[in-house]
């Protein structure tokens, strides 16, 4: 099986690369060649059994996307997005990257004339306040950001374009995910990883809401085994709604603290310093807290036990153990 | 005021410049101009105290939205669209005018560098099976057209441009409206209108579905008071959700057929021949039968009473009584 990933260089593309040379299989299948797109060169994982391409581009520029299908991969993951603080900022580019990008792709399966498995990622930010305590998956589209209306405008598509046969798309709406590695990026969300993972990097990490806020993650592992199940899912399954909101841990930032505590000592989390910051916490005020993801749970998708585990995972990941 | 009305060439268009016409205000101010603009051009109304232009061109052709509003219309009505049956039908059709179509507007609006009303139509067709009875309103989109995708992405574009200050738009999701005058267009639901419209004009109409099948419709009068009362509404009242199902009369096929017979006698009624058709039974089961629009009865927006009414309006418009 040929397998494309769009936004591979991103850090849940790589995590998702790394796992598929570890498995060399995928639904079953050997993979022959696996294709890594991103705006950047993506690092390849290291001892692969299959050939690895890397490929550069813009998916938003006509002819790209039909380029990358050419060679009709039977499963595309398409990870590729502008960050919600990005596209909020710059809102040509989100809705050139997050919409155009995503629609190009789906023309250009269509016109390649064949069908492949799509595992779209979109999020919950699809989902904006007023909300119930726990979101149901019948619950209406609130969208408070370009980035989530984007997302929303994909996970339509995806399901019009599957519907009529020009594709067999999957939507998952991600949770945050966390413990994020690397760098922060220019998501608001960015301090649900940073007061983790600088503290275990032995840095200071400011945290700018209350602990009594809560939010709904999954670890980067449940991440990239949410996309290899959607990969899997049987398309009769999922009906016309293929869009399906991720299960996730519903935490609060002082349990976060308090599992850091737990699995990581007082000392480290003692180098994280509440500082409030009303512009952000503003932000974070409209986005969703807990879910009821009946429908994922139907269909076998598995969120993390608890986050003392996503800590671990993050310590045995990143840092070597 | 200056107020533009895309679309309206029409039935609904047709019927709310007439009806400005007659007023001669909308929201209190006097209509300074009217342009009317579709593909065709249009009938503009009788006795008019305003100028009024006839512009004909292709909304989802660059440069068309930007002409339409050089002029800063204050208040515009976006009713241009390709029906369901066609958007099914020509798939890039219905993407090019219900999708690049008011997305090219919300974008020449936002070039423009103004905030106009936008009264965008929606429908209904958001909604497919499987639903609840009576759909509430934070019931998630369902949808399994085509067209209904299209409408949905418009609305969730409406919302985002609205929430970034670039235009000050409420989508209205109108009911399917019956009794549609004129001759059949390609919209699959056209045969509730027909079997109340032609019978009256003294022909058979066919009725494909049996006569418990449920429906949510509004009259013509209804769907023009909609929009004007969309025209009117405080944007303070709106909130980020500008999508509104509009109110309707839940209604069997049996009942209309008692209502038709009781307005205009049995053996009107009679020339109605049932010969079900499972490929239109089939796409009708998949329609939404049933609402609960509480927010827009809170923001007071009003139904008809009863479908007698219906067709005595009918006949009073379009039959000179």
């Amino acid at each position: 099986m040929d397998v494309l990933i769009i936004g591979g260089g991103g850090f849940i593309g790589r995590k998702l690369a790394e796992r598929l040379a570890c498995e060399g299989t995928v639904n079953g299948a050997s993979i022959a060649k696996l294709t890594l797109h991103d705006i950047v060169p993506a690092a390849s994982p290291r001892d692969a059994a299959f050939p690895i391409d890397v490929e550069t581009g813009d998916l938003s520029v006509a002819g790209e996307a039909d380029r990358l299908v050419a060679g009709k991969p039977e499963l595309i993951f398409h990870l590729a997005a502008v960050v919600s603080g990005e596209a909020e900022q710059n809102f040509d580019k989100g809705y050139r990257i997050n919409l155009d990008g995503t629609r190009h792709l789906l023309e250009a399966v269509r016109e390649a004339d064949y069908v492949p498995r799509l595992v779209f990622t979109s999020s919950i930010a699809v989902f904006g306040a007023p909300f119930p305590d726990a979101i149901p998956d019948d619950y209406h589209l609130t969208l408070l950001t370009s980035y989530g209306t984007q997302k929303a405008m994909d996970e339509l598509m995806v399901n019009d374009f599957s519907r009529k046969g020009f594709v067999d798309g999957v939507s998952i709406r991600l949770p945050t995910v966390c413990v994020r590695p690397g760098k922060p990026n220019k998501a608001a969300s960015g301090f649900f990883s940073g007061i983790i993972r600088e503290p275990l990097a032995g840095e200071e990490a400011v945290c700018p809401v209350s602990r009594d806020v809560r939010h709904w993650m999954a670890s980067p592992r449940s991440a990239v085994g949410f996309l290899l199940h959607a990969a899997a899912l049987d398309a009769a399954e999922l009906g016309a709604q293929r869009a399906i909101t991720m299960p996730g841990l519903s935490i609060t930032v002082g349990e976060m603290i308090d599992a850091l505590a737990r699995v990581a000592g007082e000392d480290v989390a003692r180098r994280i310093k509440m500082q409030p910051d009303p512009f952000i916490e503003e932000i974070v005020a409209g986005w969703p807290r807990n879910f009821a993801p009946d429908r994922a749970q139907r269909l076998g998708f598995a969120a993390d036990v608890d986050f003392d585990d996503v800590i671990r995972a993050h310590i045995a990941d990143e840092l070597d153990g």
